[in-house]
């Protein structure tokens, strides 16, 4: 009676849990390797995704017996159909492993060649002759590498376009609202809120075309490759049967096309995808670092926004509520900052036909994409829907401000305009009283130039290349 | 029958699943912030020993009913005792909430809260009146942050005081085994593989050293400011208190002397000490590095070093072992080197009397120091204790090599030298036959100056002050 | 008798040089604001060009006087025809200065005034009323940003066909020259040298595409947004004018027509493409360091590259010649690498109306671009062009290689071929000794399986959709 | 008749300017490296000055001819007495060249071997054979960068001095200037400006003694190793006789007692006080972004402080003073973080016994310390200096608070409290009227539990471990 059995490789015998699907080869990695994070079990759909796939196309090109290759399918169905708290209990093995991912691939290989027998045992499946035919780990893991990473892409556009359709929302609804704008976080001339929104609106927008012009960098799979990219032991067609079933699977347009040298060693595509999913976080912090200034106070901050209440903000002070989801936007964006060190620093650390960082890339990668996902849908939902103006405020910092004096510099120049204001801020008083204390212009005039909702320049509004509006000429 | 019960907070009401212990904040931040990795449960066990020390203190001050203090006392030592399984089941929050971890505490009084409840449903134990009594989120959560990170380092410091062990080793038994070197990756004049080895010994030996000297910054604990840091509703002596114990219980010198605005709002000191991380990250880059180019071949690579066969190396390539500890521990370094950017640009985001990346910032500190640990001690105990050198190998290349002219130098001149050296490396022959050739010196001559050993230095060595020793007069 | 004049501005008195051509708000910024390296002359050049091409469009819109508006082309056409270094003396400002470039501007609007002034002393131009005319630093600066970095990723663009050019000669070359492959820094199975070389023309390949993708988000320019991006004060065709002249200056497609709020707030246009530049970076890394490695040497390296001798190697050691082209290129990306995570940070940290990181900015990406286009170029000519490889070297490692061995497991299965590989590498002899022994096969069967240009499938070849080709089917 | 001269080094011959002391190894790196900035002066002052000592170490070890070295030594003499802009004629070599910075050497050999020739044709002094005597420039160049680090750092002390030393005058002045206190953004309890100015000091007080603490690390000098480590060709006693000298004349404590291999191949002590900086860069971001927010207005701002006015704010907006020098610390300082991925990358990358980004790194660690010495300068003198409090905004924001309801929790329970400040936002009241209106409450209980000076607990104030005074028990 026990709870191990015994296995081996070629390098000798080890001891397996006895329930365990894996063999040999996962069992070694997973002692040799316990540190960080599991490998992302979308990883794992993929590579069963695409041994199917290559069964099947074994099949075809009739590299494998038909039978063997009909029992692979099943057995990959089977594991396909378990939940991801099932799935997980057979792939145990962590990102630290193996920089090309290979001990993952065998860890594939192994739990197919096992469950094949128990669905059949009377036609033996191998982990590496039959499950892993036509395939290395060196092609196999940056197809699967970039199949997750544009899934997670096209997640993260439909994400971006959310938080935009919510934003435009606003923006219509806050078009011709005046508030004062700000520079050098110095009170400058008026705008209105639309006008700030389209400016955030038009950041996303740029974000969403980067993602989506260089996403199909990332549909150029490796596989066909083989070990070091010359396809040996691969036969004619597999690659292309492998990359038109995915394009079934994912609903995106992949190809086997590529230079198979540059698929193995390479990461240019990920990194550059990755650099657009920097861009985008850069923006998502600028975006939600104004929205939780304008909605500082209640009474002694910028006050210009009601942000929703989503929970009680302090452990202490009563009645606070925080820009909780503002907060975790910016959370994430660092950590996709940081991420994006992590892919450049990766993919420049290839040598000769192999880059050895996958596991840690991917995982970086993937990890950047979930997060912006998650966080950009729960500031879109949480903070952006319920999001209203403190209209009176607005109106009231419009009023007070100095630097509609700019609507007078056409009329009386550069330095009048600047003594006027000047006047008010050492006076206290506001720009009217000061203008018509210079004797340099009358009420009348005064009040015929300095309108706010002039100064925005709505009324001249035109729709730019990227459709957003603006309120100016341009 | 429902599986739902319905709490309220200062908010309104939330449906939270009946069986957990959590409450109404807990339960509106797992449905407000989904996305992303759970909060470490160090961070967790270090905040329910901070509030048990805490209600410790409390009664000690008078501040809170003994018996109430007792309960407390008594439900956090039910959660410790839990496994970490168990535990994560009461506290499913992510790191991607609020900025200050206010929802993370609030996790922690409601479960304490409940929990007590259960051991005794007559005593009514309040989370944020007596649970959180004394305490805020914004001095609690970079309490437990100090914590966590300085007992993570600790971690740290053994694993590289057990990879030098595992290197002085190996220096010791290689100390006089010539080995060509290498400058720009061409060759050079000779030294020993000890000498060799003793150059990691001493980066490492430094890293050890910043650690060390540095981590101390992380024993001042931020306990005692409460809200923004004046120590507002906490009663004198409170945070002394627990600082003692916190010192007891990790074995580390906490202690709660220091600024509370800086304590609040600042993370210095994790920045500080991440870029000694940072630092040790690169160092072992380069380490890993070597040992993985030195044991590159069998046949058609440097060939220097023999390294162990951990598993099977190829799902394509038979024989083919590669050097995976290597990889996974520079995989890592690439990962901490991202998270560098992360810890400084977090500390870099903090306004007025809070910084509001603190989840992100720890969770990457921790990631960091785990990592590290983790990978270094498998680099030790499955690459550098089994690593031995190939010393035909070693031999053949200083002998074969043209660098070791550089030992005629100071007897016949810069320039002669290098045209001998030019003269064997045109016609594909030793520098000996090269160097009579020239006619500028003897047999014996040239025997009794081109002595690789000598062109060492070992026998002057001495200990450097680091504790190294290395062949040469310094 | 004096070395100074006094000017005054809208805050009082100020000591400028005699000579200068500077006015007061130069003056007080030179000395406020004496650290760091110098405003990019190509920055100073483009708001030149900007001026000129304003106050043409003011002249044809009727809002500056014409006189006025020739007097200040004259006097900028004066200023455009110095060579840098005289130029330098006028704009004496460094990049560590307000963050929107405003001196810089203002820089420009006093030395065209007094330009003009030394012109015609009759006719005064003023710096704000008369050469800002219409403009604000706030779009005028990330106008001249836009500019510049298209006109600096152009000249990259350039530089990388060159790079890729002169590695096409060498893959033509070596097409059919079998080396040994290597992964995970192991000997794998052969490749051609050509093969190898399209994987790195590949990489670059796919750079340059999303260099010209991207490029084209560098040609939308903020002028006509003037202060917060309203246009206030800028009249209607002003700014669509200066795009036109701009697109004509400098051959590329500038156009006006986007979102102002965005172009003073945002700046993902540079974020993104230094993204990619990033990612050129990273391949060039990996391909100087494939270099340097494969011709390390050249003794007791790889030695399977020549490279050209440009200069002595050392200072000490004779004979030596280091692939110093290569070591230039890589720590140009290293700078690259840093500077990306400057532009990525400075990108998200707008707020409101404006960010401020503005000539921090610009000055990291013009660095990036110019390191990147002299290192290629220098790469492409003193170390790619006189490349040549160690033919003999190569073969003799494929002669020696176990990898080979790959070749056998179609035909006699992966356990048997990996016990051939293992007993040659135990016994020390070549792989066909070992299988001979084995009785497995014949030798007829060896020779006829293992063939080292065949297992490259080189004959297979074809043109992937990159415009590469390889020898293998896909 | 001819502008150049023809020279010869082991490669062959080049054409050299006439009139430059610069010999063929120079003239090569010239043309071959034409991209990036020049080699820091700091760098070339070094190693003048360890080639001085080392001519001086050499005669008295009888290693090289009296004269000789008499000479050297009047040669270096002459060239350090030359202004920057003469040095720097003679010094044309950019930082991306080779990757040991041997032809920086080398431009300094041979200068100093030409100006000997100048002073004395007769006594001929070989750049190599003389004037590098006993060394390499893989032990000398980073000597010489160990030495301009320390002693930037040394500045870089002073200056973070100066930045404490005005800070804590402020804080002097308004220790019992009650403000409020803000946490998310949000408004929270009251704090003393003067306390709020603490928290500033005791981060850059932990700063300070960071750098002071690693800062020895620097002290380390890899004079004596020669060209792999082990010193080959350097006499006993000549790297410590050196290193004394260099203590003398920078009055820092150097030493040669240092693991040489490591010394090479490592740069750990210049990563890790880099990292150090990064923490000094994080810490003025975040006071910097302090200072601006609550000096933004002014009339639609924080409002709380009154900054300096050094110059003009705005093109077109007059009146406008905007926080310039605030802006250039925190471009600064975004600066010095990429410049740290640029440090732990270059770190990270050397090989066997040397690291080739040698160049880059020390560029990129002196502008590091370069800029942020001089923007807390300025900051320190052109902001802090001249920073004044409005005190009746201060006190108003107070009085309208509503945070202030914390200090009724102890007294009336935390839900109660949230209650009444629930009301008093929801009616537009203040918390006093809505307090009473609750009933909870007498007016005498308010004023005596609501005292924003109490709530500070100033009067509780001590000292802490790091100098700061603060208002709490702690």
């Amino acid at each position: 009676m026990t709870d191990f059995r015994i296995e081996s490789d070629t390098i000798g015998e080890v001891k397996i849990p006895a329930k365990a699907l894996w063999g040999a080869q996962t069992e070694r990695s997973r002692q040799n390797f316990p540190t960080g994070e599991k490998m992302p079990l979308e990883i794992i759909k993929a590579l069963l995704q695409i041994k199917k796939a290559a069964a099947t196309a074994n099949k075809a090109l009739k590299t494998i017996d038909g039978a063997k290759a009909d029992l692979i399918v099943a057995a990959i169905d089977t594991l396909l159909a378990l939940s991801d708290t099932a799935l997980r209990k057979d792939f145990p093995l962590v990102v630290y492993q193996t920089g090309s991912g290979t001990q993952t691939n065998m860890n594939v290989n192994e739990v197919v060649a096992h469950q094949a027998a128990k669905l059949n045992p009377e036609l033996e499946i191998l982990p590496n002759d039959d499950v892993n035919k036509g395939q290395s780990s060196n092609d196999l893991f940056p197809t699967a590498m970039n199949i997750t990473a544009a899934k997670a892409v096209s997640s993260l556009e439909t994400a971006t376009q959310h938080l935009i359709d919510e934003l435009k929302t606003k923006q219509a609804k806050y078009w011709r609202t005046v508030k004062i704008g700000r520079t050098h976080l110095q009170d400058a001339t008026p705008l209105t809120f639309g006008q700030e929104i389209s400016g955030w609106v038009s950041a996303l927008t740029h974000d969403l075309d980067y993602l989506q012009t260089l996403g199909k960098t990332l549909s150029e799979l490796a596989i066909g490759g083989t070990a070091v990219g010359t396809g040996l032991n691969a036969a004619p067609g597999f690659a292309d049967r492998i990359a038109a079933k995915m394009s079934e699977i994912y609903h995106l347009p992949f190809t086997a096309d590529t230079n198979k040298f540059y698929g193995l060693a390479h990461h240019s595509g990920l990194n550059v995808v990755h650099g657009a999913i920097k861009t985008l976080a850069a923006d998502l912090m600028k975006i939600a670092n104004d929205v939780r200034f304008l909605a500082s106070g209640p009474r002694a901050g910028y006050g210009e926004l009601n942000i929703p209440a989503n929970e009680p903000g302090s452990s202490i002070m009563p009645g606070k509520v925080n820009p909780t989801q503002a907060e975790a936007i910016t959370m994430a964006a660092v950590r996709v900052m940081g991420n994006d060190v992590v892919v450049g620093l990766a993919s420049s650390q290839g040598n000769f036909e192999m880059n050895v960082y996958k596991p840690v890339l991917i995982s970086a990668f993937l990890e950047s994409a979930e997060l912006l996902t998650g966080t950009m849908n729960g500031f879109a939902d949480k903070m952006i829907h319920g999001l209203s103006v403190n209209s009176e405020r607005m109106a009231e910092l419009v009023h007070r401000s100095l630097m509609t004096v700019t609507a007078l510099s056409p009329h009386i120049g550069y330095h009048e305009s600047a003594a006027i204001a000047q006047a008010a801020l050492a006076a206290g008083t506001d720009l009217k009283t000061a203008a018509l204390k210079s004797g340099l212009l009358t009420e009348e005039q005064y009040d015929a130039w300095v309108v706010p909702i002039k100064m925005t320049n709505i009324d001249q509004q035109k729709a730019t290349h990227d459709g957003t509006d603006q309120g100016q000429e341009g």
